[in-house]
């Protein structure tokens, strides 16, 4: 590894899936649209670690991981800074899912009942998901590695 | 997201792909080991451009990227700092191979003539790898989401 420059931040976001669909919360902040559960991670805290306190923080669910499904990393993904993004997959194991810290309201939606307008990139992140929950097909790669496009 | 603290490292390792095994660098400054070619992500980066950017400076070697394998975030991965990598799996297109910047040699391994000794937790990135090759079976995470444990 080189010299160290100014880095990138590293976030995570909960896909946390219940019978009737996935956990989304209104952000309270800038953007206020629907996102999906998340934020960043801290130093010496592990993604999972981050990942489950995040879910915990937001939704009021102790959430289980079951997968990771992928990190986005586009710089223009998040317009206020450059913040990387890993995606995990969960489901709620305890707790009662109502609007906490960065959240000021909270819904269970479907792939068909989508809020119109999701923050950042995650509507993009929701459709690869969805394709990969019908498909078990994982975003490729081999085609969008050039500069810009990921 | 709430405030902002510390935060750890984004960093990108890859798989290189060849006909008779995968690409190693051998450290030019400590650990010296023997590793995963990689580095920071730098602002402003995509993780995708970072591994393309990173292979042909360590390398010599112009990638493709095929697949994004796994980020992997443990804390005490690198005895240095924080550092989280995002591992690509990748494929050659073009350059020749030979050490460079931060690689004082270069080799090409299969798994049963891995060096002994690799560098932070490339043995167990590439033990997945490995396993992920043979059987398509990612890392599961429902039992490993626990504090310390990633």
């Amino acid at each position: 590894m080189g010299k160290q420059y100014r880095n990138p931040f590293p976030t995570v976001d909960i896909i946390i899936e219940q019978e009737k669909g996935i956990v989304l919360i209104l952000r309270r902040n800038e953007p206020q649209q629907w996102a999906i559960p998340g934020g960043f991670c801290d130093y010496g805290e592990s993604l999972e670690q981050a990942a489950v306190r995040e879910a915990r923080e937001e939704t009021g669910l102790t959430v289980e991981l079951i997968e990771q499904f992928h990190t986005y990393s586009d710089p223009r993904r998040d317009p206020r800074q450059h913040n990387i993004t890993t995606v995990y997959i969960a489901r709620a194991i305890g707790g009662t899912p109502q609007a906490q810290d960065d959240a000021q309201e909270i819904g269970v939606f479907t792939e068909a009942d989508l809020p119109a307008e999701l923050a950042f990139d995650h509507d993009r992140i929701l459709k690869d998901y969805f394709l990969y929950k019908k498909t078990g097909q994982r975003r490729a790669l081999g085609t969008r590695a050039t500069p810009g496009q990921t």
